[in-house]
């Protein structure tokens, strides 16, 4: 079953996070936190993995009103965009926010979370067709 | 339907987030990340609303076994502990990580996802009974 949407490009991973942090903010996310996945792994397990960020972008129009449906919403908060590395090329996946609508049974939170879901889509698009993109 | 685990304590929102800070730490668990949803949400919409806080916590060995049996699982990490006030209340809500190993059809998921439920509802078991609890 599908919880993420994601998109492959062409870029290294600094460019793509540079890249859908702008698409984002066109689309009303702010990148509120950034885990560097590769390092923590690192240095506190000693393991090499491959790099992998996660970004927490949060739209505060939608949350606002996600969490005046539902308070709950919050621990689904921010919307986790992963740029990482796999087989080569640089994935970018986001999480799917209707996931957020099909948990809590309230259909208030459908059209927020679908709302943030086409926006969240239209950033990655916005990256695919970048000119940056090989 | 439940996707969260709560408890409600007699701490302000700053020894809430202490307490469950010490806590998780006890089970493995870094607070990664960390938003001030109340300061957000009045920086960007202007909207006066109760202290809340989103910590990210994750347990590297825990977060390493799962995203080496599915790498989407990055989407929904950290696991996130939120602090709020409610009705007169302090209230510290955790995202159930069982909710991770229902969304992929994927067995080898349960057990981590069982082991890191386990351990954050110990830590807030902890902080519930913690002497600093009226």
């Amino acid at each position: 079953m599908g919880f993420t949407s994601r998109i492959d490009v062409d870029l290294d991973v600094p460019d793509a996070i540079e890249a859908v942090t702008a698409a984002l903010k066109d689309q009303g996310f702010r990148v509120l936190t950034r885990i560097d996945v590769q390092a923590t792994l690192k240095e506190k397990l000693d393991v090499d993995t491959e790099p992998q960020v996660i970004l927490g972008a949060c739209n505060p129009t939608l949350a606002h009103q996600a969490l005046e449906i539902d308070p709950r919403i919050a621990a689904l908060l921010p919307c986790n965009v992963v740029v990482r590395r796999e087989d080569g090329r640089t994935v970018i996946e986001a999480l799917d926010p209707n996931l957020i609508a099909t948990i809590p049974d309230d259909d208030a939170l459908r059209p927020v979370a679908a709302d943030a879901a086409h926006r969240l889509r239209a950033a990655m698009a916005a990256v695919a067709q970048s000119p940056t993109r090989r």
